[in-house]
């Protein structure tokens, strides 16, 4: 094999992919793995279950990268084809494992059910491959050696990939690479900010960005509605200042920096009330419990989320969060009054230091003049006072509901860091309550 | 152009995808709106933002396809090099187009926000292009005639992307093709199963899915954890019978049938509510509301969702849904009891037809002999009894969550069919309450 970074494309096999039924989160989590390893992943492509597009992408990804990562098409039915397309391209055949076999059968008696002779087939395996343990399903992973590196194939069932990347393909890589004593060095930092824009940050960084990327750092400006990642990556020798360019771009931004690990808002709002010790319950309306899903998506939530009430119906949001009826009535249950009601009530119910509500007309139907479909509004109560903002997103309601829960965690990380600042003052914090 | 269906090439240019920070579903969303147009998605491929690597793989994909779609690099940053790649690549250069040049510096001031040199440079875009408005953002869509069809370079921030994809690149692709006489043909129909593998699927299918195949309708089993969808695609002249083949193949699956779209289970469950006149409430620990965000995030769920409780912590548990306190001291609150407890309460309160819980150990810490890491108890309560699964899944926390999800659902529209089942003979409906 060549020398420094590993190089690796994915090849993702499966119609279902190319026609958008089923998002591509494999190749997302190959990817996060293998940068963190300190590998590089050049291309990754999707091709249909077609013999020919299969062979035309595998050809293509070996001629330039060591490692081959395939997955899909590796289940028992007559639609997956990839190990009878990996024989001929490898020139080999199919030969049973027994000891495959003998497992496949434990397998399926375990669950109660019928072993049928596609099952058994799974442990047809190319003669020319060293199988990979796969005890989460019946489809073994297949590692083949080929002149200028390796292939391996996976069945696209994301846990059963991931047991046999972690379990298979990663030790036997990183051994190989030891051995021939190939140590990557590739890094990257990342930072978030909020209030501004990817030029304006550019403009502000400005001089800076053309230093550091002679030093061999290169930035990137990742801009998601409402917010901007920037990310420094690093190569080679320019691995050791990173860290020191690092903290010189964040004093550059200042205030606009809400999260110097670049985390998304929602989780840069549960570190930020991890640090100051502050807790936070929520009240979703139109959400249905996505904001409280965000925040409790990384681990550790327990130290700052209390919960929160699905208010879908409004008798809930009467009943479980004291929103005086009336006011639903008079202002109706999208409005700015319903919206602080909400958020009062989770602080409240809970016990939080932070409510933070969400109320709004996802659609695509239900919208009126007044308040057309996107209209959303959140609100937030904390121990200084409230904020209510109101958003008028577009028609589509995936995109509105994931703004919505990006936008009441910005309103409440913004809260937070307001009244952080203010309380610093111990005297201050008194005349503020 | 050639005759027959358009096929359809997308090159996603960003090294966040490469490495996983940014999961590809523009990718998703273009190929789900390109196939139900009719064309066909013939290659998916991402490359990192180097000019080298991105020519070559837009060649590579012109040489294969009639409509070669770029998405990202487009943004003002020094990061974003599509633009300058494409002028060298289609040899030609950049001009300023005066009324796009209007429209950024409205659009900045519109927010309040200073106008800097790059982003009036966003103005600037190659003279062989024929722009592509873009009224969300700065970055327009380009549109390239060439000898063999057509390229198009978006900007990657989703919703810009679909702006231009719905209002600039269909109506001109439907155009062009109409004015060629072609019109495409092609149909998906799916289902979904539960209760066995895709194995003893299709041996029970058997001889029809040959004779299907020989009349030109392909089928495709699409497994994840706990269910399998079955996609039906007819090409041509088969998309006449199409309807009459998804009818034989249901009909031979009988039960193993739970929803006759291929719905995800949490949509499928929602369906069968909202069929039956049946209502639902949720009682999450763990999962934080993600169950409530999965079941609203398809339109109508108001006709069946009533609304949950994010009981993260054992006082919400207590106070909201009127779990004893003593149950969970004796039993912990990762327990079957507590379970059932749960999800009678979230019935009671929202006064539903069922209650649904979630109580486990999403991990990675937290975990214990008895209940290590990634044990999930699920509960529901009905009408006509309750039922309780204890799932051990694995040690990753994301993985965790989303199968808690679709347990929960699972059990839940278990439940509910077998309600439905028992409950048709009236008279049996009051025998077992």
């Amino acid at each position: 094999m060549a020398s420094g970074r590993l190089l690796v494309e994915i090849l993702s096999i499966g119609d279902e992919l190319l026609i958008g039924q089923t998002v591509n989160t494999n190749a997302a989590w190959m990817g996060h793995l293998l940068e963190k390893e300190g590998w590089r992943v050049n291309r990754c492509v999707v091709v249909s279950d077609e013999e020919a597009a299969i062979v035309d992408a595998l050809k293509d990804a070996e001629s330039r990268a060591e490692l081959v990562l395939i997955t899909g098409g590796l289940g028992p039915t007559r639609d997956d084809i990839t190990k009878h397309v990996l024989c001929r391209h490898f020139d080999t055949e199919l030969v049973r494992y027994p000891e495959i076999e003998d497992r496949i059968v434990s397998w399926f008696e375990r669950r109660g059910r019928t072993v049928l002779q596609v099952n058994r087939d799974q442990a047809l395996l190319p003669a020319a491959c060293r199988p990979l343990e796969n005890p989460l399903g019946t489809a073994s992973g297949m590692w083949f050696e080929r002149s200028n590196g390796v292939t391996v194939s996976m069945p696209g069932v994301p846990y059963e990939m991931e047991y046999i990347m972690e379990h298979g393909v990663l030790p036997a890589m990183r051994d190989r690479m030891q051995q021939e004593g190939r140590l990557p060095k590739r890094a990257h930092l990342s930072l978030l900010t909020m209030g501004t824009g990817e030029s304006q940050l550019a403009a502000t960084l400005g001089d800076m960005e053309e230093a550091l990327e002679r030093s061999g750092v290169k930035l990137a400006y990742l801009p998601s509605p409402g917010s901007v990642r920037i990310r420094l990556t690093a190569e080679g020798e320019a691995v050791d200042q990173l860290d020191r360019s690092h903290a010189a771009v964040l004093e550059r931004l200042g205030e606009w920096v809400v999260s110097d690990e670049g985390l998304p808002v929602e989780e840069a709002l549960g570190q930020f009330l991890v640090r100051h010790g502050l807790t936070l319950a929520v009240a979703e309306s139109c959400t249905g419990g996505a904001l409280g899903a965000a925040l409790v998506a990384r681990p550790g939530a327990s130290a700052f989320f209390l919960g929160g009430v699905q208010s879908y119906s409004n008798a809930a949001k009467e009943q479980l969060l004291d929103v005086p009826g009336p006011l639903i009535a008079e202002f109706g249950a999208v409005s700015e009054d319903v919206a602080r009601a909400m958020a009062k009530g989770a602080r409240k119910k809970f016990g939080a230091d932070f409510g933070v509500s969400i109320t709004g007309i996802a659609g695509p139907d239900g919208g009126s003049e007044d308040k057309p479909v996107g209209t959303v509004y959140m609100a937030c109560e904390g121990p200084s006072g409230a904020m209510c903002v109101r958003h008028q997103f577009g028609r589509d309601r995936t995109r509105n509901l994931a703004m919505s829960v990006r936008s009441a965690a910005q309103l409440a990380l913004k809260l937070a860091i307001e009244w952080d600042v203010k309380s610093k003052p111990a005297s201050r914090v008194a005349d503020s309550l």
